[in-house]
Order: structure tokens, then sequence, then C-alpha cells
């Protein structure tokens, strides 16, 4: 599959790195296109960069990896996305990640397809923490859940693959509304890590019987 | 320890039931004493009901376990809490169990503790289905967790002990503004029970490394 990918911090990165080494063919994308060119040629041969523009046109699926401070303009930036599969991981924190600047009324997912009406917008990865798929989601012979949201079941369900694929667990939370519940457990994550200085080598893991 | 539980619904009755039988004496108070004093008697010897009043004067940790609609009366009803240990698990949910009606700026957990100003306010076990207290929190070896937060550390220490004590994981999630987050994984876990179909038997691991 060809993979855009729109933020070449630590998730994109990471995420990129494992989708490539599935054989997938990655375009990482920046408002920087030599930094990201520069950063592609330090990773595996089927990573090229490039603009948010070429990253967008790439892939028949696109990652949003950006701060949410910087979704707005990547996504002006990215160009047509029509009928194609966006996978929204960012978290609308405050600056000093106590909180989300969006709520129960709306969330950042619901946002993105307003700005992209015509992609197929799935919220996904965006309680996982970076160093985890840069390392790996096994956690003592478990892997690491990450939920998805949206409302085209043929997008979630490649979503899932992409999750599955590099050794996540991919569960289905349901319609694009429910991203008002996996934002706040983005924040749950980051408080753990942060806050309560765990760090981010934990995950969350749907456990049933 | 006197416990005294606020709701003998399926919540208050299985931890009831749970902490009865690890030896402390529980108090079920309900808007109709006599439900309470009925009930109790199908359950444990340690087990009494009353009012609601009373089980807020017995308990050294009162555990707010009504729907959130009748929580302010309960409150109410509950008359001095000056120095207790007051554990919330409510959710703030809309009638059709798609949202949470406080957020972001607020939660239950808060708006809570600004109704019982002296009591040691701490949110916990909104997110574990009464169900799973009443048959076991041990998923194939491994213990839900129960995530919690408050503000006072020597309340959050005893509810930490109660929640392991029946067999839970207890994870210290901050401060009660946390309440902000540990509501919308309630709201997650019912969309995931009932949404999607998975049922009640399902729960949140922290996975560490």
């Amino acid at each position: 599959m060809n993979i855009g990918i729109i933020g070449t911090g630590n998730m994109g990165s990471g995420l990129g790195k494992a989708w490539a080494a599935k054989g997938h063919k990655i375009l990482l994308g920046s408002r920087d296109p030599q930094k990201a060119k520069t950063l592609a040629k330090t990773m595996a041969l089927n990573i090229s960069g490039g603009s948010i523009a070429e990253a967008a046109a790439f892939g028949e699926v696109v990652l949003l990896a950006t701060p949410w401070t910087a979704a707005t303009d990547a996504i002006k930036a990215a160009g047509p996305l029509g009928g194609k599969i966006l996978i929204d991981c960012t978290n609308p924190l405050t600056p000093d990640m106590r909180g989300l600047t969006l709520g129960h009324t709306t969330s950042a997912g619901e946002v993105v397809a307003k700005w992209a009406p015509e992609a197929k917008v799935v919220k996904a990865f965006n309680h996982i923490f970076a160093q985890i798929v840069h390392s790996s989601p096994q956690f003592g012979g478990q892997s690491a859940s990450v939920f998805y949201c949206g409302n085209d079941p043929g997008a979630k369900a490649t979503v899932a693959g992409l999750a599955k694929e590099i050794g996540f667990e991919p569960i289905d939370a349901g319609p694009l509304q429910n991203a008002r519940v996996l934002e706040p457990l983005g924040l749950l994550c980051i408080q753990l890590a942060y806050g309560l200085a765990m760090g981010t080598d934990v995950a969350m893991k749907l456990i049933r019987r």
C-alpha cells in the first residue's frame, strides 16, 4: 500500500518505519520537504520524503501526525483528499498538556472530518506513545490495544489491518463521534506518563473473557 | 472499616458484597430504607441497610453509586461528610449513553467535590462494570485496572487499598481534575460493551514494561 504521512515527528517517523518494514511504500511529508527527504534517507529504502501535498497525493492511506495546532494548516496544505483514508492520531491538548481544547460536543477527529469532508477519517493511534511504535507494541507477550473509530467500515477495516500488521491489537470503538472518548484516553496516557512519572512505556489493553 | 454505600444498584451492591467478604462492615443506603434493608438481608451478615443519611454517617468511607441524575439529591440527603473519604463512581452520561453531560472544563468528580466540600473525594470504579465486581476482576490471571484520582493522598491510598483488596489493580491517575479523563474512559467502556456489543465482560488494563 502507498501511505502518505503528514508530520515527521516521533509518531510519523515511527509508524512510517513500522509500516515500511512490512513492505508498504511511505512518503513522509513536511512543511520543509528538504528536512523530510533528509530524514527519509536515514530510514528504509521504501521511505521517501517530500512536501505535505506530495505525501497526501501519494497515499491511499494518509496519516495526520502533526501537533494539533499545526493540523489545520497541514490539511490545507494537503490538497484534495477525496476518497482517501485519513488516519487522525492527534490530540487537541492544551499547552500545559493537562486538558483538551475540544470536548464532549465535538472532537479533533470530527473537526478534521469537517476540514477534509471528502476523506474517510479514522481516529486511531492517538493514545499510543510514539516510543512504543519505535520499539515494540509487545508487553510481555501482550499487544497494546489500538482503539479506532470512524464512519466508513472499509476505511476502518484498512486501518485495523495496518495496526495489526505492526503488532498492535485493533479494537473497533464505533463511529467517529467516539473520538470524543479516544482523545481523553490519549490525555489519560499522557497524564500517567508525565504527570504520574510512569514514563511512556505504558499502554492500554482491553481485557476480555 | 465501616463503609457506607449510597445506592443499591448493581454497582453499590457489588462493591458492598466484595468489601463485606473482606471483613468490612457495610451499610447500604437508599432513598427507600426498607428496600435497602430487605436487600441487605439477602446478603452477608456484615451488610445492613438504611437511609442515605445513615449510610453516610456510618462510613469512614462513603461510596457514591447512584445514577448521575440522582447524585445531587443523594449528596444533600447524605448530610455532613466532613473529613470522610467519598468515592465517586458515577458517570455523567447523557440519556442515550453516547455522551457526557460534563466535559473538559469540569467533571462529575469535581462537581461532587463542590457539593461535598468537606469530604475527601476520590474518583474511582466509574469505568468498571458492576458485573465484573459481582463476578471477578480477574481476566485470565490479570487483574482489571482501577484508575483513581483525587486531591488527598491519604484518601487515595485508602481507596487504592480497597480496590486491591478485592482483586483489582489500583492505578493512581493524579489529581481530581483528571476525573475529566476517567469519565470519558467510563463512556468508552460503555460504548464498547453496548454500542459495539462486546458485553460487559471487558475492562481496561494498564500494561507496562
